[in-house]
């Protein structure tokens, strides 16, 4: 994975939060903050309050979301949406 | 809320794929698909599966989040984040 790219999972969104925050102010000059299936409502949070409560003037570069196969333990194949929020300072 | 507008909730995901369906094939010209909070998910998911199985040359017109403040039952201001999909077929 790219140092840039923040993967939302399910730890508490402050986790996500600081992580964006730290790469940005370390002089990344954009930070792909990513999620699947129900961690995608998470990666909005984060990037919201980025914006609204440390990065005032965060710029969203732009916003993405796709499809994703994967395998789950049965050996199924499951479609899992995603999307990708590029933010920059 | 105008007609063009699916206001994504609990129900299953299926219930607000046939309406995105079935106001795109009624001719509206844009419609937007809309989420607050944990529902962000699923709102990505029904984009998704219009695009992947129906409408296949869906267009993404654009994708925009934000914040809103509500009020919880007890009183309470709570920040929740909202997303709007804008598809056309």
């Amino acid at each position: 994975m790219a140092e840039n790219v923040i993967l939302v999972g399910k730890k508490p969104v402050m986790n996500y939060v600081l992580a964006t925050i730290t790469q940005l102010n370390e002089g990344a000059k954009e930070v792909v903050v990513k999620a699947r299936g129900k961690a995608i409502s998470r990666a909005v949070d984060v990037v919201e309050i980025v914006r609204n409560r440390f990065v005032p003037g965060l710029k969203l570069k732009g916003i993405e979301i796709d499809t994703e196969e994967i395998e789950s333990q049965d050996g199924k194949k499951l479609n899992v949406s995603t999307i990708e929020i590029r933010v920059s300072k």
